[in-house]
Formats: C-alpha cells, sequence, structure tokens
C-alpha cells in the first residue's frame, strides 16, 4: 500500500515547493516506497486535524501518521530497514561538513573574540610572527579585530544555534556518544579557553553543558589543560 | 610505540590551545592511543621540515607522517580501526545537526531571496494567510524582505561554503553516494527553484553542479517538477 503524502501546493497544485515536503519526497524515494502525494494550501485547516497539528510535511502509512521531516526521514529509515538507507555508515562525510562549517562560520567568529589575546600566551618571537601575518590576513590591528567583541559575542552565540537545536534531541554531537563531531566543536571552544578569560558562551547555554562534558571525557584531559 | 602530536604552543610550553591540535588530541585519546606530544611555536620552522609543510597538527607513528587535523582524523580512523570509532554509524545524529544548520542558518538567508515570490504561486485565499503571518513574523512587507536580493544573494552564496569545501572531497554529502543530508539542503533549494525564477546559485558554483546531480536522481524527479 502507497504511503501518502500531505505535500505544501500552490494554486496550481502540481507546484509543490516547501523545503521540508521536497526532503521527504526524496526520503521516499530514495527507499523506493510508493508514494502518493496530497496537495495542501495554507489554509487547508481542516483537511490536517487528524493528525493533530497544522504543518506539512505529514506522511499516512496504514495506521501510522507522521509529521516533522526529520522526524519522518527517521521512521522511514527504521521501519523500512531492508529498503536502501537513509544515513549509510559513511558518517565520515557528514563530519567532513560539519568540520568545514566549524571552520568556515564559527572560527571567524571567534577569531573576533579572542585574536587579540592569543599575542599574550606566545613567545616573544612568536609575538612578532603571529602580529604580522594575522594583522595582514585581517587587513587591521589585532586589537581592532576583537575591539567590539561585547557584541560580536552576540553573533557568535546565535551561529551555535543548530548545535543548540541538535542537542535538545541527543547528550552528543555523535548521539548517544561522543564521536568526531563533538571533538571539532569542542576544539574551537577550546582554543579560546587556552587564549583567553573572555567568557564566549553563557553558563546557562546547552552548549556550555555539552562543552563542560567534553572536557571531562578521558579523565578529564581538557578540563585540567593549562589556561592563561 | 606512541605516536607524536606535533601542537601549537605559547610562550608557556604546556599552553596548547590550536582548535585543530585539540581536534586531534581528543581524537588521539578517544581511540585510546598511547601519545606524546611536542610543542611547537609559530617560528619554530625548522621543526616541521621533515613533514614538507609548515602547519601543525602533525602526527609521527611509525614511519608514517600525516598533517591536517581531518586527515589526521581518518588516518586513524582506518588504520586503527580495532580502536573505539570516531565515526560510528549512528550517522543520524550527524545528520540531525546539518538539519539544524541548513534550517538556521540557510532558510533565514532563502528567505531574504524568495519570500514574496511565494505569494505569487499560492491560491487567493491563501496569498492572504501567507502574507498575513509572514509579515507578522518578519515585521515587515514581503517586499521589504527581498528588497536587497541582489546583494543578499552573495551572502547566500557565501553560508554555503561548508557545501562548497564538503564537494571537493566527495560527489555527495553522503559521501560516494546521496543520503539524507544531500536532501536536506537540495529540499532547501528546491524551495527557491519552485517557487521563483530568481537565479540563487551561480551557474559555475559546484554546488550548482551537485544540484543538478541531485535533481536528476529518481528519473530526474526533482528536475522535472513544476516551476512558475
Amino acid at each position: 500500500m502507497a504511503i501518502t503524502l500531505y505535500e505544501l501546493a500552490g494554486a496550481n497544485s502540481d507546484l509543490r515547493f516547501s523545503p521540508y515536503c521536497w526532503r521527504v519526497r526524496l526520503a521516499l524515494a530514495h527507499k523506493d516506497l510508493p508514494t502518493e502525494t496530497v496537495a495542501w494550501h495554507f489554509t487547508d485547516t481542516d483537511a490536517l486535524r487528524f493528525t493533530g497539528q497544522g504543518k506539512v510535511p505529514v506522511i499516512v502509512d496504514g495506521d501510522t501518521v507522521v509529521h516533522d521531516s526529520f522526524a519522518i526521514a527517521t521512521y522511514l529509515e527504521t521501519h523500512y530497514d531492508d529498503h536502501p538507507s537513509l544515513f549509510p555508515s559513511a558518517n565520515m562525510a557528514h563530519a567532513r561538513l560539519i568540520n568545514a562549517w566549524v571552520d568556515s562560520t564559527i572560527h571567524p567568529l571567534l577569531a573576533r573574540l579572542i585574536l587579540s589575546d592569543i599575542v599574550g600566551v606566545l613567545r616573544p618571537q612568536d609575538q612578532v610572527y603571529f602580529r604580522e601575518t594575522r594583522e595582514k590576513f585581517f587587513g587591521r590591528k589585532l586589537e581592532e579585530v576583537t575591539a567590539n567583541r561585547d557584541e560580536t559575542v552576540h553573533e557568535f552565540r546565535r551561529a551555535l544555534q543548530p548545535v543548540r537545536i541538535a542537542l535538545k534531541a541527543e547528550s552528543w554531537l555523535g548521539g548517544d556518544q561522543p564521536d568526531y563531531a563533538d571533538y571539532i566543536l569542542a576544539g574551537s571552544l577550546m582554543w579560546a579557553r587556552c587564549v583567553s578569560r573572555f567568557e564566549v558562551l553563557e553558563e546557562a547555554d546547552v552548549v556550555s553543558e555539552w562543552f563542560a562534558r567534553v572536557r571531562g571525557l578521558f579523565g578529564g584531559m581538557a578540563e585540567d589543560a593549562p589556561r592563561p
């Protein structure tokens, strides 16, 4: 029996454009599951009443109703485990994307919080080298890069929002146990911790709690590392 | 025999602060591999000459020299495959983080490119609903949200930099085959494609080439989907 997918539609009911519905449509195709789609429009309130909530995508698979694209993906993965996997074990590719995200998004923001503090922990000859190369790269004095850090820190914390969302579902970025994804981001936060006393995270943040857990791993290796 | 790890150090040589070195230190601990660390400072140029390049982290494992934190992580994973995995198969957790990154970073930028075009594909009654709810959410008219899209598009393309980096290493975000990570981002780009003729990607971008490959999957399902 085909799975029914309720999809957001335009005035032309064949026009389907929701990113979340597209994720599910691609996932159903990937798992080679027969699918019938139903056009749903923003004001078709009654049509979703049976789902107990008001948003698409929704799938109906026999007696099972599932909403939320990620919940649907995980349902399909576990329920149809003899079909092609949506999450094959080549987990390294995903970690590579997370690595690239941290390097290209989180690091530039962290630099604007701690760059000028790095000089303070270096040997004199390294201070000269560091200041010269980094000031050339940033096109201004190190102290100017971090001058507005009391404001920049809010932007930095906002940029960690994906991590907060992921940690709502699981204790570690690796899932129920730490893996390299945890070490990628923890490495960045250790960078800040080991050169600066500037508080890049708020204490009440779930990211702070997670970072404390990572520091506690391996006998407190990171927790006990020297700080300035 | 212990693995030797060259780590960036401060004037206090016990102070180790490089994010990339921390990633490797945590990875070595995770894999329970005996490690000796060597302090390296920015101007210790000669000390790394044997590695054929000039940056830490570097590990020396018997006759093997590996640099670059991700290359080291993958070396450790494959060479010490009987030790705890850095990339266990619970790949879903990583996909969840990628999902959260796309939702919280890519979608707000995409909205500033295509939001006002969505109205044009809706039924009249849905147009009223959409305009009312979205204008309340954004605190301004839809047309104002997208007014500067010729500039915003550059910010959007920059935000995809992690994807570009990941696609340098592999053909798909899932690695050597597409998986749900590919569908997460492709879903977002289908959203834009199915409501707007505004070009969110440059043709010469590797992200464009990858997106065309995703659209070609499953008999061209996404390629052939209706557009306005």
